[in-house]
């Protein structure tokens, strides 16, 4: 039955291969129907791989930045030329309402679109000077620059299911940029946007030849093809980022390795908010949003909502009541507002977490009782549903809500006594992705921030005066950095031109002013380059 | 027999603790004489690293930049008026000469005179500013601020036995400076250097409680204790690396690692210098000392040493030369230019490695030629040996010398064709921490330093307008990266203010301007601080 499907070729060493197994089926995760097949069975890795190191790596790195960015602004008309069929493989493969599918694949788009300008600002370079020259010794003849080198590896990236678009093209984006060939190995549930996406811009003929690969269906074997300057990106389970990270490509060739995987992310209104207060009113609207957008299938959705201990009834009903009206049910219905989560084995996941939870919880909010709108009963859709833990001693004695992602539209309110209290309770989620925190006192936002720094890759602050204009809790910006530590996995994404120093080997060369003096040449294209927008950069990047 | 020798202390949890075991005697390499025991049996490791992250992290957050700089300053001083027994303790267990303890005494203390002055450039902050704000949108009310703050967790040092005292520092160094409580545990054998220092700050009381601990002797169970904000750098072998590398804390809990490891490091006569050139004079000697300050036994030292076919024997004659002057034997006569090896185990493992090599290159130098001054016979010395892969096409079928570090006075003389294939034999070495280059020319060899630059940590570039103010091949000077891709382990050390990247979580604040503008308080000194030194470095703390 499966073989009535097309089967996905896969694109590796500059041609397309189909697997040879029979493949494994995608489905729509509202209707049951069958998409599409992936197989990667009897591919030649080494080959492909080798073809993409160095046929692919050595035509990026003779471009420019520059002409790098070119080359992504292309890709990006090709991709809008395309976006159609796009939003028609997200609301099949993904059940995605069409807002949702936006976060996916105009987000993509966005994010492509901003490093394809930044290529501008770096200009006719090859590699990127890091810092200014500092002296060695009181003679300034003798002196150390380090510049930042595009490594002469490929990147291998392993995604999740839930960003095919986004999650694409925030990694590569930034890798083509730096003159690094990507393979993408989508994950297998929502491989389809990916495939299609990748095929876009290969038809296009675009980029040289080994420069974008993809590879749909398993993983296997493809870890054991990296060799040492080859870097890789992964963004799953924590589980799986572990296997990752044993592997002897890794722990034996020094792989580069970047995780983003669990994380519990918290939203917190400050202590000294009115139940009937602006900083509210928007917690409770930005946590509704993050708990429906994408049926809570974001890593950065939020998971924990803080509020004083006084607020707590207040605030389950305020989020409850914006709940209620969430409509859920089949994507292609114009009423509905929340679509499908991906597929049975997540929907299956999302009910065992909640179960899981509900033992140190109570259900303030249940999505069990939303009537699915448009769908069948086995379609793979669920309400959004909010726990919480009753008081602030039962935010202490449970552990569950700090440990336990439920990957789905499912968030937990947590009282707390005091600030210390609620960054002490933030903190034992053990490092995530980011945490929003609302307020109205310009200092004490401040303060909360710097708190919670350490243990968040972004903390993104809310006040009544940016209640129109804020990103949105679990929206990624290309200007922020996206990872988190610990718990997170400790993996560094995006943050405007940081993003490319995952892809850069950082060297230090000391040597006479003389020598020094030709690393500056050939001279940046100055009417497209702002040395202040180089300079705004964390990796300093000096494009001069 | 061991027990007659005094039993080194380890300082944890605020206390001395001696090990409940008999201990590991520490040897003199050269007399054979037994000088001080280690042992960590029975420490209570659990309650050690808690007092650490808790008490010390706690303690040295609470001071700025400004005041840890002033400690570091502070701690400085005590190493200072205490030199004389770190030359001694050298002597004794190291087998150094002075000169070469200097490498490791005097260059620790430098490097940490190099982060005390840097607290005051980093000012009164708690945390530093990552490059400037960004705009999210159109509207520039709200923005994306970066800030580095340092982590809430402790720093476990795992140390190499060739530089027990600067070792120490230019970790502990950067690490104290931002904020980071400090374990180190230093290699067994060389011990006991690591140890005195430590007391020595201990016992002048300058740290808060926990700021600084040392365990000397076994490091099982170190890594067992770390959990997911604290940090581990490790020195030494690629093997151990791995090991380290698998282990929970860092594939589950996400402990961020830094390695250095193996390092083949390069010299390159670059093509069209004569054999009667500053820059061919320039090589050899630089080559003959590198072989021979402390023996060999320096991560950085050069291991291959590439020239043209055509002056192979010419450089094989210069270097031989230089080396036949070197006399060996006992570091405390003052006739002895080269002290010993560090055990018996060095001198085996050097001793097999040099057999290893032979196999496929030439005796161009025999070091077993040279009498040991004043030295036993069984004593750890052994003199510089000079191997050669005898022609271009000798150097493209000898594997071996691009893969066995022998970590001893040896190196391999490596003719090739032109600058393409001595590129290529170089990046055999699969990543380095160094490779210096001479030449003439300065756009030829800012030319080649761009091309080892993504394979090298360091690109040391020797003009003859730079022949005596040149840091010198092998010295780690701390404005820049050490470290290296690859075999080398991948990691990151020193770069000036790059260092502290390790010890700091990157966070992106994406607030409204009134709240950005609270990140700038407390103001810092502007008498002692320069925005433009702050701007130089590649993490772009920006003191404003």
């Amino acid at each position: 039955m499966t073989s009535s499907t097309e089967l996905l070729p896969n694109y590796l060493g500059g041609q397309w291969h189909s697997g040879t197994g029979t493949g494994t089926a995608l489905l729509d995760p509202v209707t049951g129907a069958q998409l599409v097949r992936v197989d990667a069975t009897g591919l030649d890795l080494a080959a492909g791989f080798a073809f993409a190191r160095e046929q692919g790596g050595a035509a990026l790195r003779a471009l420019t930045y520059q002409q790098r960015g070119a080359l992504l602004a292309a890709v990006l008309k090709v991709l809008q030329a395309n976006r159609d069929a796009y939003y028609e493989i997200a609301t099949a493969n993904s059940g995605t309402v069409k807002n949702d599918s936006a976060v996916d694949i105009d987000g993509g788009l966005f994010t492509l679109g901003v490093y394809a300008k930044m290529g501008e600002t770096l200009g006719a370079r090859h590699f990127l000077l890091d810092g200014e020259p500092a002296r060695l010794g009181k003679d300034p003849l003798f002196q150390s620059q380090h510049i930042q080198s595009p490594t002469r590896g490929l990147a291998l990236f392993i995604n999740a299911f839930n960003f095919p678009a986004w999650g694409l093209w925030e990694k590569a984006a930034p890798a083509l940029l730096s003159g690094v060939p990507v393979i993408i190995k989508p994950a297998t549930a929502t491989a389809w946007l990916t495939q299609r996406m990748v095929k876009d811009v290969v038809d296009a003929g675009i980029l040289p030849a080994g420069a974008l690969s993809v590879i749909c269906g398993s993983s296997a074997g493809l870890l054991d093809q990296l060799q040492a300057f080859d870097v890789l990106s992964f963004t799953g389970s924590a589980e799986t980022a572990a296997v990752i990270r044993s592997h002897p490509a890794v722990t034996q060739k020094s792989v580069r390795v970047n995780i983003e995987a669990d994380s519990l992310n918290s939203a917190l209104l400050l202590p000294g908010e009115a139940a009937v207060s602006e900083a509210f009113d928007l917690l409770a609207k930005e946590v509704a949003r993050e708990m429906t957008v994408k049926s809570g299938q974001k890593c950065t959705a939020i998971r924990r909502v803080f509020v004083p201990e006084t607020l707590y009834t207040a605030a389950a009903q305020a989020i409850s009541a914006r709940l209620a009206k969430t409509t859920v049910g089949n994507p292609r219905n114009e009423a509905v507002r929340m679509g499908a989560l991906v597929n049975r084995t997540q929907f299956d996941a999302v009910c065992e977490g909640l179960d899981h939870l509900k033992a140190q919880a109570e259900v303030l909010h249940d999505g069990a009782h939303h009537a699915l709108v448009d769908a069948p009963a086995d379609a793979c859709c669920l309400g959004p549903t909010l726990l919480g833990t009753c008081s602030a001693a039962g935010s202490d004695a449970a552990d569950r809500v700090h440990d336990t992602e439920v990957f789905g539209p499912v968030a937990t309110l947590i009282p707390y006594r005091d600030l210390a209290h609620a960054l002490q309770l933030v903190r034992r989620g053990q490092g995530s992705l980011v945490c929003s925190v609302y307020g109205s006192d310009a200092a004490a936002l401040a303060h909360a921030a710097t708190e919670l720094a350490d243990s968040h890759g972004r903390v993104h602050i809310v006040s009544p005066d940016v209640a129109a204009l804020h990103t949105g809790h679990g929206n990624v910006m290309p200007q922020s950095l996206h990872g988190g530590p610990g718990r997170a996995g400790g993996g560094e994404e995006l943050g405007g031109l940081r993003a490319l120093n995952f892809y850069h080997r950082r060297s230090a060369l000391q040597a006479s002013a003389a020598v020094l003096a030709q690393l500056a040449a050939p001279a940046i294209n100055t009417s497209t380059s702002s040395p202040a927008e180089a300079a705004r950069t964390g990796t300093t990047p000096v494009a001069a």
